[in-house]
């Protein structure tokens, strides 16, 4: 899309270290290019594959005023389409959720097959040329049952070099194997990118979680040593060394891997000790579902995290996976969506109770709503202006907005040479 | 108004036959051009004269953000003013009727009379002349009964010829001696012209519409015949044929008149036969008052459907009328008013039941609203083209969108040379 | 800021004596300006003392979307903040009200004590300079108990001249002295400048304001004598002179201050008899409190009303107080803050009764706001267009009107040369 010089300034400008001028959070200019660039032309993850476990089983997904489609055909391939009929624009499936033979348009009934053939229609007439009006598709890839989509004609390349580096560390974990057990829609109000600033830093975990900081040591989310917690970071980083060691002699890949800044399809992931017990984010830092997943048979393998640039995180325990999907609704509107998997055997009532399960991550999440919309509100003042990021715990939210405009810069030609502002203290 | 360059491409590319691309569905500049230029320059219709019967009744009409109130005066003319005190620009008349012997503003009891003349003001002083602060008029129409509004200075001359023609249609039907039994607003999420899309084609009524095709043979809402559907469009035709015979020969007009492509005050009429029982468009196709209208005494009169470009359309059977009007409110709101009319001396309870009398439309029009939604959220996705009108089906849709962007261009000064899509199959 | 061309010729083509164009009312571009130049370059009236009587104490201030954080420092200070943290722009003091020892950030802690020093931040290293992140200041006023704040680095230097003017009249009435016996937020759905208009005549309240009306002359609100009514305003002003000499004689300054078109800081007061018993705006005009004021002992002093431009208006009788403040929100809604003072030591139930006390001004805030809306409402009209105010009532609201014109002129670099449509006849 055309920007305006104004963003085009902006987006020069920008000055590492710190947070962004309030136009990012809030403009219709930048949201439109945020949903075209970043959102349009990357890989984005909407959901896992037990969501769509039968033929002809779909989830949609929303982002902006966009709509896709995910749907399961009958030869169990993973298909995804726009959500818009090629007649007259109606929106053809409703709902989050469902399950269909074909899809059939509810206005004038064109119908199409699951892989998005149009197979019918009524008072078209014989020349008319089906084979025209086909849904849009949409990219799906697959990392070990994460489901990602690209709406882009060409996806970037290296979503295949993030499989291949994911897969040991999430196949032991077996989703495929899983059911959904629990999931919940949270709107915050606030702009998608203050959601991930949110996420990619645990500098606020100790003041505003009480319920996540039971289990979770805040270290593991991107802390540096300095004067103040040299001691506590160093004790953590050897406790890593020895879980590591262990949870790798079980078979169990865990060595930090981190992509954030020079791919298109960034993440990184790190397996992660848990507090107390160890066992999974919970209350009591112990198990929450008895069937442990895949084959595994130990309790305490700490949380496998695993953390996607534009708009995911998940975390991998031995009885259960929370995962995340950040799906932007407009400027000051943000979807979060949260599902919680458990082995698909494990029994309801007997094995886990849907409601501790999720206690964890509903308070937290609530919680991060509430600091989204404090900073949303904040943030639209007229004093607001840009301020300092922490070299010691909010690296990772300025490696998070480093890719952002080097996306923006990219994807608009205009050049890219961004330096580190962490390239000293790191 | 000025309109912008991109605006002014997108109506010169518009493609015959095809939806319109998604700005028009959506975007304020469109909006407000069509305020301006459709809502601003036609005829609109907006109600009855049973809305008013006596003098000092009105009724207020909201187009976007502009209201007008249509009034009865003292010689039972009926006029129309724009619903502003000219003193300080307050809302005059609240609600959606009401009655007053003379208009008096809320705020500093400056007071009009029926003709809109300023006859009080208190505190302005002996200079002031009040004789420049009438309120501002509105021309009004009036067919047999159905009132029309136009808020241009001077509207378009060809509503004389519409009235010339429509009225031996209508006048058995006897509007004058009617009262309004049901009347009904629906606010329907999407954008004026898909309500109107949605009404020019019956294409979707068979898959949506149960309670409206019990008495409804889709054939009459501008159906061609095409391979599949020939034989059934033949008997239908010839239906018409014979149905029409009989209701000439009792001093009905029948015959379709169609003018919506060459005048600016465009219109469509037929009587077209029901199915079943043909007296009404009823849950069981028969009359839902006893007491006919005017002078008729046969009950199995088909309807007489009347269209009008760009804002309604209207059905009269032997016993009552149901009439429409489409109102919008901003570019992805509008509202649908509808009236249910039978004779006034008709006794509720006993010839009539208001619950029966509106149950198919007041149903049809639910469903309807939501197709509209329907096509407002998808079209205003990513993915949205412009699809193809079905020939068969669509034909009326087509005329519709044909009228709209000639008097687009026409009044923005834009040449016109518009060719039928569908002039080698109509 | 940049203005476009549009809005700076609207500014330059402004009818004195007539309302204003719509957009005035209802583009955001007009209400930018409106927050930069009128609301951030003046002194805004916000509170009183009693709103923190105690050390931490503070209120926060909504203008648009900008929150301004007033406090009570340790030493009894009033100071003010811009509600902002310094780090990542969270929103630092929630609800209208509260108290603290040092202002935290929720989000991270970042601690500002009250003179707005960044004093305590964790993880942000050795070398961080906290000095350079202090709250912003905002610039605090105080006239007798009356709190301003004005958002500019440099306020307009007059605010000193009203304070002198302005102390005598009040200091006998002792704001500090006083409680907030009731308060109350109304949302009203116009723009500020429709409040302002409405708040500056009384042509509206006999017809509008029965409850108010039982103790107010109108002639005191911007009345000249006019053939209708030179009568009743010539012994009201017989009445002033009498009611004025005999307070004055008690001590309490009582003629006609007006300063509405030469100053920056705009005001006018006068102490104005009261009819019936003619003590208090109450339902049956006498005092709602029991204790009296400061030290006042006589009952019937009439009411010293305090107009200050662009958004506060005063009422102070020998028992009560009530003050308003206009915040606009957005273009098209506006929030009124009303409070009720009494003596501190007056004791609910038996002194005074809160809803007594609020009757009056709780029903005429509530008219008013019905007022503004429809005026909000009926000036949206593509009909509306400026009407004139009247001479010898709405003097007032054209000298607003100038005031805001000559302010925005001067801030925006245009030339004034404004002349009082009214000179003639004033």
């Amino acid at each position: 899309m055309q920007i305006s010089n104004e963003l085009r300034a902006m987006i020069g400008r920008r000055r590492p270290g710190y947070s962004l001028e309030a136009p990012f959070y809030r403009d219709k200019e930048v949201f439109d290019l945020d949903m075209d660039v970043i959102f349009g032309r990357h890989w984005i993850y909407v959901g896992v594959e037990p969501d769509i476990p039968e033929p002809g089983d779909y989830f949609t997904v929303p982002l902006g005023r966009t709509s896709v489609v995910v749907v399961r055909d009958d030869d169990m391939t993973i298909r995804a389409f726009h959500n818009v009929c090629r007649h007259r624009g109606a929106r053809l499936c409703d709902g989050d959720k469902g399950s269909v033979g074909n899809v059939v348009c509810p206005y004038h009934q064109w119908t199409y097959d699951l892989r998005g053939n149009l197979i019918h229609t009524e008072h078209m007439g014989e020349g008319f040329d089906r084979s025209q009006f086909s849904l849009k598709t949409v990219h799906v890839g697959n990392v070990a049952g994460l489901l990602f989509i690209c709406l882009a004609d060409e996806p970037p390349a290296d979503f295949e070099q993030m499989r291949r580096e994911m897969e040991p560390y999430i196949l032991p974990h077996r989703i495929s194997d899983c059911k959904i057990a629990y999931e919940e829609d949270l709107i915050e109000n606030g702009n998608w990118k203050f959601t991930m600033e949110n996420n990619r830093e645990c500098y606020h975990c100790k003041a505003n979680h009480p319920e996540l900081t039971v289990s979770l040591y805040e270290f593991g989310f991107g802390y540096q040593p300095s004067p103040e917690n040299a001691e506590e970071v160093h004790a953590f980083r050897e406790l890593i060394e020895r879980e590591h060691a262990r949870w790798e002699s079980c078979g169990l890949p865990s060595v930090e891997l981190e992509f954030l800044d020079s791919r298109a399809t960034a993440f990184r992931t790190e397996r992660l000790p848990l507090d107390k017990a160890g066992e999974s984010q919970t209350m009591n830092s112990k198990v929450a579902c008895q069937k442990l997943l895949g084959d595994l048979t130990q309790r305490n393998l700490g949380g496998l995290s695993f953390w996607t640039q534009p708009n995911s995180w998940h975390h991998f325990m031995s009885d259960h996976i929370v995962t995340f999907s950040v799906l932007p609704i407009d400027p000051e509107r943000t979807l979060l969506r949260t599902k919680w998997l458990v082995h698909k055997d494990a029994v309801e009532g007997r094995d886990y109770d849907p409601k501790e399960l999720s206690e964890v991550w509903h308070a937290t999440n609530k919680q991060d709503g509430s600091l989204v919309e404090r900073t949303q509100i904040g943030s639209q003042s007229a004093a607001y202006q840009p301020g300092p990021y922490s070299p010691y715990t909010e690296e990772l939210v300025e490696k998070f907005m480093s890719w952002y405009f080097k996306r923006l810069r990219t994807e608009t030609g205009q050049e890219s040479a961004i330096v580190s502002p962490f390239a000293a203290s790191a």
